[in-house]
């Protein structure tokens, strides 16, 4: 019962992530994949983090304008592409220890062998807006505007970051097992239905398997 | 609670409102719309499906290249259009006698103001093609080769009657509730708990709207 979910800044993807795990009793990982990845490295989260964020395509990127200093260029590309190796290996060898669920760092490609269960969470702006705002930091400030941009500059990376692996469209419902919108609900109100969704998905794909 | 089931032809979404209907305990419509409308405009049921596949510029582009007959088309032409109002009609009075779960015919767009728990069904085009195949009649032989062909077809006709309707992308997920991939699994299985999520989430929905 391998899980995975990928989601756009906002949506309650993580959340769904959690709360699944609580209700399935399986592992969950997000930013653990992160620090392990430090841990591996000796680089430090934040580095990893920020690394982590964009595609290898978008280190390139940084190269273009950047002549006169090719070798720190080189360096940050290298690491990007070490970081995302170090991840790869790690999602996968979570894999192997059995059941569990991944958010992001489009697991579902790297475990595509495993044939995982795979959510794509998605909701329209004014609720992806309500929920980072809600979840806002104490002393953070950022308006409904400057939060909308922020929004859409981390489903930016995200965009970029699945061009790495593949070619398909980010978000692409052809791509996913269930899609689900989280636009003006709550999150907890669909983990029940969501989990039994998944283990009624898993038996009957191994009823159907059985009976080619 | 409106529930609209849009869906690939092939994927199994008729197959899936009809046994929600049972799960839900709701009326569920689809070829029943038929019924009515031919009823209604005292036309035969067969030209009314045909009629209805097909958006109204469908029915437009047909007057292309046929300059010479013009009365002729111009009398398709206007019973599509008369078609399509009755069934836009006969979906909004549905909706109005309660709780019901409507099959295709865009009843997500027209019923747009009850705010509708919106599926919509997809699936790879080999198990659409294993699906056809196990549910053709007796003495009926199509190849897998023309059983694909006659997905694309019939899709194609359910695209151009989105458009009908609607500028968005047929299928585009921001438009539906919740997207389900029947890829190799069985109907059956996900409907105790597709049941569940449409019940939390309309309850989940008033509660969000409660709150503002």
């Amino acid at each position: 019962m391998i899980i995975t979910i990928s989601r756009e800044f906002g949506s309650g993807g993580r959340e769904l992530g959690k709360r699944l795990s609580d209700k399935l009793q399986i592992p969950y990982y997000d930013k653990e994949i992160i620090t392990l990845a430090s841990r591996n490295l000796g680089f430090e989260e934040n580095y990893v983090s920020r690394m982590s964020e964009k595609g290898i395509k978008a280190a390139y990127a940084l190269t273009i304008g950047h002549r006169l200093m090719p070798q720190g260029i080189d360096h940050t590309v290298f690491q990007t592409i070490q970081v995302n190796a170090e991840q790869h290996n790690i999602i996968r060898d979570l894999a192997r220890q059995g059941n569990c669920i991944i958010i992001g760092r489009c697991a579902d490609i790297i475990l595509a062998e495993y044939a995982p269960f795979s959510i794509f969470v998605y909701a329209d702006m004014a609720s992806k807006i309500i929920r980072c705002m809600d979840r806002m930091q104490e002393g953070e400030h950022l308006s409904r505007k400057e939060t909308a941009k922020q929004i859409r500059e981390i489903d930016r990376n995200r965009r970029s970051l699945r061009k790495t692996y593949s070619d398909d469209h980010w978000g692409a419902k052809e791509n996913f097992s269930l899609c689900i919108n989280t636009s003006g609900i709550e999150i907890k109100a669909i983990v029940p239905s969501v989990a039994e969704y998944a283990k009624a998905w898993f038996l009957s794909r191994k009823t159907e398997e059985n009976l080619k």
